[in-house]
This record gives C-alpha cells, sequence and structure tokens, in this order.
C-alpha cells in the first residue's frame, strides 16, 4: 500500500470554531431571550466563550470520553456547548426536555453523565431527581437568579464559571475517532437507545449538510432551527452554519407560532427547520394574522413526513419553498432532500407538489437500499415498497453501552431503519410507514402514512393518525383517530376521498374523534400510546 | 478515550460511482469529439466501463500503489481513468501534454509509471521518448485508429481489452489513506515535484467543492471543464459533478475561443472552469461573434488572477457572473473562492468588482496565515501583505519521492504557498505576487501582478507581465512586457493610469513590446523565461 502524502488534518469541531473566529468574527448569533427581548453576539465573542467554556470544563477535572449532559432550549449558552464539550475532549449530551422525570433519570444513568448544564428556565423538570442523580458530580447553571443554585445539590453558576476562565484553551480532541456526541432515540418500543456521535461523523455531516443538493447555508443566510438541539443535534445546522458563517436565530422557548411568526418576518429568516408540526401551526396562525415570510428560501421538514396539501399551502399562499428532507437520530440526522431536479423544471405546480411531498434524494455521503421480509433487495422502481436500510459517513454503526443486535444492524453493515418506504428510478424514496405501523391486512400492506396524508389533506382535519388494531378475520384492520378543525368530520366524505387514491380495502374500519393525538417527546405522533388506547378496537 | 460508535465507511472514490449509478444513473456525460460531433452516455454506462477499467487494470497485474500514467485532453475515457485507476488500488497520474519531451521523460521515470493510457490524438507527443520509457510495461491507447498499436511500444488497445473486461467488479481501495492521483506541479524554479493524493483528501476536497459556499454543483448543473485534466485533477470538478449527477461537458481538444462559444451556448452550460487566458479568449471571441452566454451561472476562473476588467466586462456585457478562485495543485486545489457574501449586498456593481477580483475567502477545510520575512503572523488588515501559508484537510504534506522540506513546509506543519498576499478582516484575500516575482525596489515591496492587472485593464493591451530587472541604484526595478491590441500601447498614458492608482517608484523603468508572452505548461506567464530574456534589461 502506498499511502498519500497529504497533510494529518484531523476531522475535529475545533476546526469550525477556528474557522468561524478568522473568517466571519463580525457575524451574529441571535437568542431570544426568555422573557423577551434578545441576546446578541458575534462568532469572535462566541469562539471566544468557547474557549472559556473549554477551560471551565477541563478545570472541573473531566476525563477524556467523560459525558456532559445538557438540558437546555436553542440558545447561544446550549450552543456553545455544543462546541465547548467535544473540545474539552468531552461528550455533549443532549437531554430530552420533553421526557418524563423517570426517563430522564434512566438516560442519565444510563449515560453516566458527570456533568450537567441546565437552562434555568427547565429548572422546575429536573429539581424532581436532581437529588438522586448521584453520578453527576456538578449541575451548572444559566439562565437564572444566582439563588438557583441552592435548588440543586453540587450546583454552580455558568456564567460564573465562564467569567474565571480563561479564553486561551488547547482543544483535547486531536482523534478525530473520539466521541463528541451522545443523543437517545425516543425508540417506539424498548428502552431508549444512545447514538454516539463521533468528531469525525459530525464533520462529515456537517461537510454533507453545506452542500448545495443538501441545505447548503452561506454566510449570506439567516438560519432559525425551530428543530430543538436535544433533537438529533439540531439536524446538525449549528454545526454548519458556524463553518458557513451563516447568521444564527435561537429561539429560546418561544416555539408557538406567533413569536415564531414575528421572528422570521423581524429577522428576515432564509433558512428555517422544524418538525410538521410546527409548520402546520405556523400556517394557521399566518392565516389568521397575515405576516410576509417569504425572505425565507428554505422552509426544512423533517422529523415527520409533511402533508403535501401544506407543502403547496405554503408555496401558493406564501411564498415559501418547502424543502422536505428525512432523516434519523442515527443518522446525525440527515439523510435524504427533496429538492427539485433538472426534470422537474417543466412540470406544473401540482406535480411539483407531488415531488416535494416525497422524503427526496439520498444526499453524498449516504448510500440506501431496501429490502423485503426475506431480506432481498427490492426494486427501484417507485412501487415496491421495502425496508429502508442505509449506512455511510454519518450511520450509528452501534448504540452505547449495547449490544450490537441484528435488529438494528445487518450483519453485511448496514443499519436497518425500520422505515418502509419506495425508492423510483432517480432515487427518490418516499416513506410509506415504520415497519411496526404497517397495518398488514389480509397478508396485504396498507401504508398507514399514506392513509394519514391524504386524512390530513382534508379541510375538515387538522391532525390524522392511522393504527393497526386487531382483527378476527383479516388480522389487522385500520382505524383512524382524528382531530377534526372546527365543525367535525363527515365519515362518508372522507371515505370518498379515500376511494380516489386507494383501494376499498384501505379504507379505515372505524373513525374516532379525540381533542388531541398524543405526542412523544420530540414531538411526533405517539403510535405506542394509541395502540394502548384503541388496543381493542374500543372507542377510547 | 471514548471512540464514537458510527459506522466504519472510508473515503474512497469507489462511493461516489456507486452514488452516481443509483441516484442518477440517466443522467449525462458528453464528450466532444476530436473530429467535431459528440460522444454522449449516462452515468450508468458510465459507472459500468469504470468498473470493467478497475478489471482490466487487475488483469495487467497492476499491485497496489503502482503508478498509471493518463495522457489525455478532457474527455469521458480520462474521466473514467479518474476512477477506475484509483478503485483498481493505482494511482491516476495525469501528465501534462504541454511539457517537453525531456520533462515528460523525466516526470515518468520519477513517478515509475507501469502503465500509461494515451489520447490517440496526442501520439505525436509521446511517440519521440516512448522507447526509451523502459519502466512503462503497457500503453494503453484510445481514440485512434487500430494500426495506432504499431506505434509505441508494448501498445493495446484501450477500448478492445475494456471490451473483453467484466463491470462486476469490487474495487481494491479499501484504506482511504492510499494513494489515489499524482500530479507535478510545474514550479517556476528547480525539479518538477508529484503531489500525491489520497482517497481522503480528494474524497473531503470534493465535499467541500460540493459546498454551496465553494461552486456547489448541483443535479440541476451542466459543467464544462475546459481546465484540462491533466491541470491539478481540472479543480476537482469530475468527482463534485458525478457525486452530484451534474451533467459533464467534456471539450476534448476544442478549447478555441469559438468552439468554446458555440460549446455554452449550445449545451446551456451552467458552470465553466478555466484560466484567464481562456475567459480572456472568449471575452475577445464573443465581442467579434456574438452569442448568449447568460446561461453561465459560475464563470469559475482560477490558475492565476483575473483582471477586475474582464470580471466586469462578463458580468455587464454578457450577464455572467464570474467567481474568481484560487488554488494551487498542492491544495487539490481549492484554497479560495470569492463570491459576494451579505455585506456586499448594497454595493454599487464598481464596488462589487473590486471585491470579485479578490481571490476571496477560505472555503471551509482550509486554514491559511500570513507571515512576513521574519516568521511573524501578519495581520489581516487587507493591507499588510505577507507569505500565504495555509493548512487543512486536502493540503499537501510533503512532495512524492522527496525530502520534506523547510522551502515548502514549516516546521509547525504550514504549506508555503510562495504567494504573497493580503488578508482582510473578513478573511477575503488578494494576492499581490509570487515571493519570487516581487520585484525589491530600494527595500520597498513593488507587486508584479498588481502592475500587470493594471495595465491589461487598459483597451490598447491584450496582455502585460512585470518582471523585476537588476539596477545598480535600487537592487531591481520593473520592466513591462506588453502585447498590444490593435494599434499599439502609448506609454505616457499607461503611467499615467498607473499613476492613479500607485506610487511614482512603482512605475516601470520599460516597457517591451512582443508579439506573444511566453507561458508554460499549464498555461501560465512564464516569468522564468521572461527573466531570461531581460535578465541584463536589454530589450530582447
Amino acid at each position: 500500500m502506498l499511502p498519500g502524502l497529504m497533510m494529518d488534518y484531523p476531522l475535529t469541531l475545533d476546526k469550525i470554531v477556528e474557522h468561524a473566529r478568522r473568517m466571519t468574527p463580525q457575524k451574529r448569533i441571535k437568542t431570544k431571550l426568555p422573557a423577551g427581548g434578545w441576546h446578541s453576539y458575534s462568532y469572535a465573542d462566541f469562539a471566544a466563550r468557547v474557549n472559556k467554556l473549554g477551560n471551565l470544563l477541563a478545570g472541573l477535572g473531566l476525563g477524556l470520553g467523560d459525558r456532559v449532559g445538557t438540558f437546555a432550549w436553542n440558545n447561544h449558552q446550549h450552543l456553545e456547548c455544543y462546541f465547548g464539550i467535544p473540545m474539552a475532549g468531552a461528550v455533549c449530551h443532549t437531554l430530552n426536555i420533553r421526557l418524563s422525570a423517570e426517563q430522564l433519570k434512566y438516560i442519565i444513568e444510563h449515560a453516566g453523565d458527570k456533568v450537567i448544564i441546565v437552562d434555568g428556565t427547565l429548572l422546575p423538570l429536573l429539581e424532581p431527581i436532581a437529588h438522586q442523580l448521584h453520578g453527576v458530580e456538578h449541575f451548572l447553571l444559566f439562565n437564572c437568579e444566582a439563588s438557583a443554585v441552592d435548588r440543586l445539590p453540587r450546583a454552580a453558576l455558568y456564567e460564573d464559571l465562564l467569567a474565571q476562565a480563561s479564553d486561551d484553551f488547547t482543544p483535547r480532541c486531536a482523534d478525530e475517532n473520539m466521541a463528541m456526541g451522545l443523543c437517545y432515540t425516543s425508540g417506539t418500543t424498548g428502552l431508549p437507545k444512545g447514538v454516539l456521535y463521533s468528531h469525525r461523523s459530525m464533520m462529515l455531516h456537517t461537510l454533507g449538510v453545506l452542500a448545495a443538493a443538501a441545505i447548503g447555508p452561506t454566510e449570506a443566510d439567516v438560519v432559525l432551527p425551530v428543530v430543538p438541539q436535544f433533537h438529533a443535534m439540531a439536524w446538525g445546522l449549528p454545526y454548519a452554519c458556524a463553518w458557513a458563517g451563516a447568521s444564527m436565530i435561537m429561539p429560546g422557548p418561544h416555539l408557538q407560532p406567533a413569536p415564531l411568526a414575528e421572528m422570521i418576518e423581524a429577522e428576515r429568516v432564509t433558512i428555517a427547520a422544524g418538525v410538521p408540526t410546527i409548520w402546520n401551526g405556523l400556517y394557521h396562525e399566518l392565516r389568521a394574522n397575515p405576516r410576509d415570510i417569504s425572505c425565507v428560501t428554505q422552509l426544512v421538514v423533517g422529523g415527520s413526513a409533511m402533508p403535501r396539501g401544506l407543502i403547496a399551502a405554503y408555496e401558493r399562499e406564501l411564498g415559501v419553498n418547502v424543502v422536505h428532507a428525512w432523516g434519523m437520530t442515527e443518522l446525525s440526522p440527515i439523510g435524504t432532500v427533496s429538492k427539485l431536479q433538472s426534470r422537474h423544471a417543466d412540470l406544473d405546480e401540482a406535480a411539483r407538489w407531488d415531488v416535494k411531498a416525497k422524503q427526496g434524494y439520498f444526499v453524498p455521503g449516504v448510500e440506501a437500499r431496501i429490502v423485503d421480509d426475506a431480506g432481498t433487495a427490492s426494486p427501484w422502481d417507485g412501487e415496491t415498497m421495502g425496508e429502508l436500510q442505509v449506512r455511510g459517513y454519518w450511520v450509528a454503526g452501534a448504540y452505547f453501552r449495547s449490544e450490537r443486535d441484528e435488529e438494528h444492524f445487518t450483519s453485511d453493515g448496514w443499519f436497518r431503519t425500520g422505515d418502509v418506504c419506495t425508492i423510483d428510478a432517480s432515487g427518490y424514496m418516499t416513506i410509506t410507514d415504520r415497519t411496526k405501523d404497517l397495518v398488514k391486512s389480509g397478508g396485504e400492506w396498507i401504508s398507514s402514512v399514506d392513509l394519514e396524508n391524504a386524512l390530513m389533506s382534508q379541510e375538515s382535519v387538522l391532525e390524522a393518525a392511522v393504527i393497526a388494531v386487531p382483527d378476527a378475520r383479516w388480522g389487522e384492520r385500520p382505524l383512524a383517530v382524528l382531530v377534526p378543525l372546527a365543525d367535525g368530520c363527515d365519515e362518508s366524505k372522507l371515505n370518498e376521498c379515500l376511494l380516489q387514491a386507494f383501494p376499498k380495502f384501505w379504507l379505515p374500519d372505524r373513525y374516532v374523534i379525540v381533542d388531541e393525538i398524543p405526542k412523544t417527546g420530540v414531538g411526533k405522533m405517539d403510535k405506542k400510546a394509541l395502540r394502548a388506547m384503541f388496543a381493542g378496537g374500543e372507542l377510547g
């Protein structure tokens, strides 16, 4: 073997901070404060504070690979953690603030967090379990009164310690294969599982995000990550923005439709990223209280499928380009992006929306295949469903403190996503379901997701979930759970509409009206809870 | 150290071919044939032939790391070599067809090429030395009559061997640190030096090129690499295009202004890349024979500085956005790109062209510093000149079969570019000279490049070169060598113009009119030759 003679220059996150400090020192990062008003500082300030945080953590005696939890909204301190913790040689473990106290305790103990950095506005959520977390040596608090330290054991103020730290710091992450981040998936079955990112995988993911065919932020962009930083590393946007020198707008706790609408208009946001629920809420807000948000060139949506009708409404009524994407915590998270390609140039708008409602093409760096029940590769014909398996530069190879198992990883090195999808001849992927959510009726597959999308495209429906319920004759049959808009839904009209797209046996046997569909900690519809509610088919 | 738990997925070039084969199988690669007309095939065809080439080379008994030379224009066979040779575990050594027979022989023997793949249209250039190249075990010829094999020893037809090879191939490049490419710099002093790229460095460079802030080609682009494939891997465009699935237009030997103009218009090229000489010629062609080339969204220019006047003319007269870039063979080659940033949005066009005439900002993945004669870091104030030093993911760390020396590499791990430049507070770099081309007059530095640009912006001047000539009183003084447009130049008018921008002591002591400025093998002005011609200040 003849090795190349290029520099040995590791893929470590300190490179991003140094690049931002030199290339775009004057660009701004703004955070909407909990009480309203803005905090704003430059990338130069940011870089100095990241280095201070590195010294602060080193001073606490953290060893290489130790885990440091974060429990925070999207704000500048959380951004500092994204870089400062890994640069100190530790692992940034983003804790999901929407979990129950019990789940939180399980995850903090499973991860072995030695330090937790806490957003003071979230203190009430952590307080009940803090005294039981014996492995946590330090709680560092920000966004709070000085007296808040009395509410947690072994607590100190983040800002006080930062003020004492030097900004002259030598990163302790020389090896690109070191772990840098940890994020637990709130899987629909079993215990939460930790995905342990390396510096290398996150740097490559960042380069992947910077590609024009992926998201491609540049210095000129103003980026609003509505997707929480505790959810799949905020889709990698903080790293991509810092490397590109893009302006960042951090919404703090202000995730309600009205403040988001105001923020987007006032800050001239060009890229905003969040789950469909958020954009559905924003759309209805803007219908009620119009604002001009046509500054948005990419409304990035992921986490679950964006209904085609909503994509169309954003484009037609608000002049906003929706970029549908698909990812998973195990993919750091970006897998596909659904931008239009050259052959779509002449399509009319209805046909364009059909394309945009797909999850899209796999970005450079992610390789995919679909397989049937027997594990045989399925054709990319846009029709044949198969289980989606992926591999690539930023795909998990195992879970933290867990045996590598066949349920999640194939013996030939692919990650089993648990999603069922079709892929067409041009590589555009469409999720049809989760393997666990498919309705298997009389030997045929019924996609719960397709039914949900069709139902949610109806004027009368705000939200819809379809689950399988046991059926003596067919094995399983679909049941639809609906949240109606205003005046309720007419079942026969819904069936009529579904029959335009699907065979008769796909029609739900029952419709159930509820006030609210239960959600998981990351805001997805909680089908596990729905199945528990309607397990026997009873009407809750 | 706690390692991350992401997949082990090496940065090797086979990933690009597989991505193109699956994601954009139907997209086209077109080559303008030597006799006119087009060859066109799909990425699916391309991938199959690359795999055949892998088998072909393995069948010749090549070992891992063996060098395979290419001696060709930009065409689809050369593209196949770009991928097939490294995937066979060998090193793709691009030979510069513009070198003298003696230089070629030196480089082929220094590299130890075992196979050379030859474009038949270039046979006359290789024929004179072929029988002396005893280390070359096989010459493979394409673009030729079958009888051409009689003109070289140990020769066979590329197409014949390819036809016999299977397209079922297992890449032999499992280790990302393996060498994949070799390109010799035609340095202005000393012997040519080989830069040995690894799979890893080229993959990271490709991700760097794909970033929106760099070039950022997508599937929708139609890319014309005028920059030869034997010049710094055609700036990495073949790899970036294949990964993005962009259409490629390969010009073959048709690099004259008229066919280029026709090609750009007819093929609706969106990205074209070449040196200033090419774009200067194209501009004058389009003045004489107008065509609409406003389809070009990025006219990428590198290799040497593009005069501001030419940037302005393209934008104002042709509606073409010029993207100035800077690179070197040692940087794979991309270092900087000069796209406009957010703060330039409100500039008038004259001010915008000032920005675009700079070499631009360092792209993510490349780190820079400037130092003075004493090796001390110079400030980034846009005024202080210093020697540019870089490091990063795709920067050479040593030359092939050469001791790592202090002339090119600093003891603390930076590559000395040999360029003198300024960098402003926003990281925009402006080359002011080569360290070797600076005119040192009475202890002051005079930038030969600044004078050349000012002279070339004059209506009466087609080309200008400024060199230092010895001077008894001042040490060195500038001498300007001019190629006038049509009616000759008026020396006093030139001086008048220079005085608007520069101090009086910068004015050339003499102007010399020539028919042509000698060029190096890669089309740059050959200042070594000029210095030889005018060493004593005599008028040639």
